[in-house]
């Protein structure tokens, strides 16, 4: 925890007045690393200049922080190609490119799961509809057991694409990718890794986990600015773009050029950002991600031991073996009213209902209340962890006692 | 030009050691307002969550400000219905949703210029492809002389779609939006605006317009950041979303919901640019966009008087009535060479090549060699306009003299 307290008093100098418990973290992680918030500003102030669209020496240095991004990317990810590591506005956009982007035909058969975000299932949806194709969302179960052998079964001869979210954004259940893409590879499907919850907090190496299509946003546990998503694109995967215009290369062409990043980027990017994730990501490797795991599976451990033990509370998921996201219902309580009374009772800030994943709340059997969702981050502390469960112990002693 | 100098003195504060003359203000404009630089900083340190995903204070905050921005841009551009301002990550990305979303069939027809950026240009090449609809570039040739009359001869019944560039980021030509949009309304056709290089710099009024959809960037003449872009949807029109996902709201349904902006905007969105964005807005409307723009006529008038006097040197585009862009070549040198020459010799940010409008080189007869494109700001100088002058004196001198 030395590091928590390096950066709360470095936090203070740029009068970071907080005084709010956050522990929304799985939404968007806060507070941000100064680090981030100067590499942003730098940008700003010393050559916001549009990237790699002229030669002159602002768009050059531009252009430099973002390819110096890609790489640190790349090599993040155990993948080898820095230039097909493409910038989107969110892990949603490059979601959307991913499973879009793919030639997909009438009857094609797409697997996944039941732990899905509406990112992964609203696309896939969307291709039933205008394509014909087919989708299994396999059920999971709420445990930390993940049958590879059942959800193998499902695989037919038409299934074209396999996408799971590493960690569901619900209960912190953690799918296994490595033994996923094994499967992926044997039966040469092509597979997408949604690391939205994950990204930051669990190793992830394309090239040994056999990842095709690798989806991630930069606000959450790489620490960097909203406006900031990433898709990497393994070799031999040909996407469509979903966006065309101009590319500041080929600008002869009438049609989007071949080559990537280009051609899944057109138009001005977020260079901003991107510095601001890049510096969140250096953050990240000098905390290790090993720590930050450790440090959040202690907190997350300290809040479920403590929430198990008030009476009406339930909470769900898998019970050793997950991320730093707790769901949690009081008997016949809204959730949404929960999630008030501590904002504006305790000054914790959670977050209530179905979390975008209405087919993971079927899961788990939360659909007709949702829950409240506490969710943890390198900045959280157990004294943080402490006030909450004192704050939901008082509210069901205020509703039962 | 007063406040110039107030906001040079101010951004000393920030550092801000550019010694740089930047006249690529048609690609991004440079520098960013200190009030852009604080918006960001404001956000990042104090409240950069999720908005509108959570009820919690942060979130509410994060959610307040995204709606200021929406509200105060549905006034500025004259448009009754802020919920249907729709943040995109870039005018390209606006561009596509809007191209993209309408309902085309085979055989519709779109009308469009000749000096449409690629932004413009590939999407319809794409649907073109893709969906069998046509489209006609009308050729508006050099002059500030728009033929009304021949652009309307080319509408059909089958004509589902006018999208026109409001001012062309080549020759900076400015069209007759308001009578292309009279002609639209009387044929009952939608009508798209791309104002990338005319949103803060020329009025725009989207009900007084007829304008149906309106797209622009943030981080040209509105001095917003990068990663920022605006569509505006008018009522009437539905649109297809490009990204599907996670809405914050109605999460229970598989269909993206329908109301705006929630359905064109999945995913995290970019608070901080936003609030960025909102900033250059507000400093945009405290200088007046009337005094914008004489101050870049006055800029643009003084470069072209200075670059016709010199031999070897042609001009492009409008004589009187054009935005603050020129385009020259110099007689048998490559534009990439003077750009190079003007950035290392002389530290003048300029940019060389096609700008990714091969039509509208194609309408001045430049497709070969390119331009060398002058762009002008409110930032800019008469000092500064005068040292291009005189270094572009000094290249010709070496090369003829």
């Amino acid at each position: 925890m030395l590091f928590y307290k390096f950066r709360k008093s470095k936090l203070k100098q740029l009068n970071w007045g907080v005084n709010v418990i956050y522990l929304d973290q799985a939404a968007s992680s806060f507070p941000k690393p100064v680090e981030v918030i100067h590499a942003m500003t730098e940008v700003m102030t010393e050559y916001a200049a549009n990237p790699g669209r002229g030669g002159h020496a602002l768009s050059m240095r531009a252009g430099s922080i973002i390819d110096r991004t890609r790489q640190a990317m790349a090599t993040f990810f155990g993948f080898d190609h820095p230039d097909r590591v493409c910038f989107t506005s969110n892990a949603t956009a490059a979601l959307n490119q991913a499973i879009k982007g793919l030639p997909f035909e009438k009857d094609d058969h797409v697997l996944t799961t039941s732990y899905e975000h509406n990112s992964v299932r609203r696309p896939l949806e969307y291709l039933k509809k205008t394509k014909g194709i087919h989708v299994d969302y396999v059920n999971t179960g709420e445990t930390e057991v993940f049958d590879l052998e059942a959800f193998a079964k499902k695989i037919t001869p038409h299934t074209k694409l396999i996408v799971v979210s590493h960690g569901s954004n619900l209960t912190g259940k953690i799918m296994p990718i490595e033994l996923i893409g094994e499967l992926a590879r044997e039966q040469d499907i092509p597979f997408l890794v949604d690391a939205a919850q994950t990204a930051g907090i669990l190793p992830i190496h394309m090239t040994n986990m056999n990842i095709d299509l690798l989806a991630f946003p930069g606000h959450k546990g790489l620490l960097g600015p909203q406006g900031t998503g990433v898709l990497v694109v393994g070799k031999g995967i040909d996407l469509t773009p979903i966006h065309h215009g101009g590319t500041g290369s080929s600008s002869e062409l009438i049609d989007q050029p071949d080559s990537l990043p280009e051609r899944l980027e057109s138009g001005t990017l977020n260079t901003p950002g991107i510095a601001g994730l890049l510096a969140g990501l250096t953050v990240v490797k000098a905390m290790g991600i090993d720590s930050i795991r450790a440090h959040e599976k202690r907190l997350t451990e300290l809040l479920i031991r403590g929430l198990e033990n008030i009476q009406f509370v339930t909470t769900y998921g898998p019970i050793t073996d997950r991320l730093g996201v707790v769901p949690f219902s009081i008997e016949g309580i809204d959730s949404h009213e929960i999630a008030i009374i501590l904002d504006q009772h305790y000054k914790i800030a959670v977050r209530a209902g179905l979390h975008c994943t209405p087919l993971g709340h079927e899961t788990i059997g939360t659909s007709s209340q949702g829950t409240v969702r506490v969710s943890v981050g390198p900045y959280n502390t157990e004294e943080e962890i402490r006030k909450v469960i004192k704050a939901i112990e008082e509210i069901v002693d205020g509703y039962f006692g």
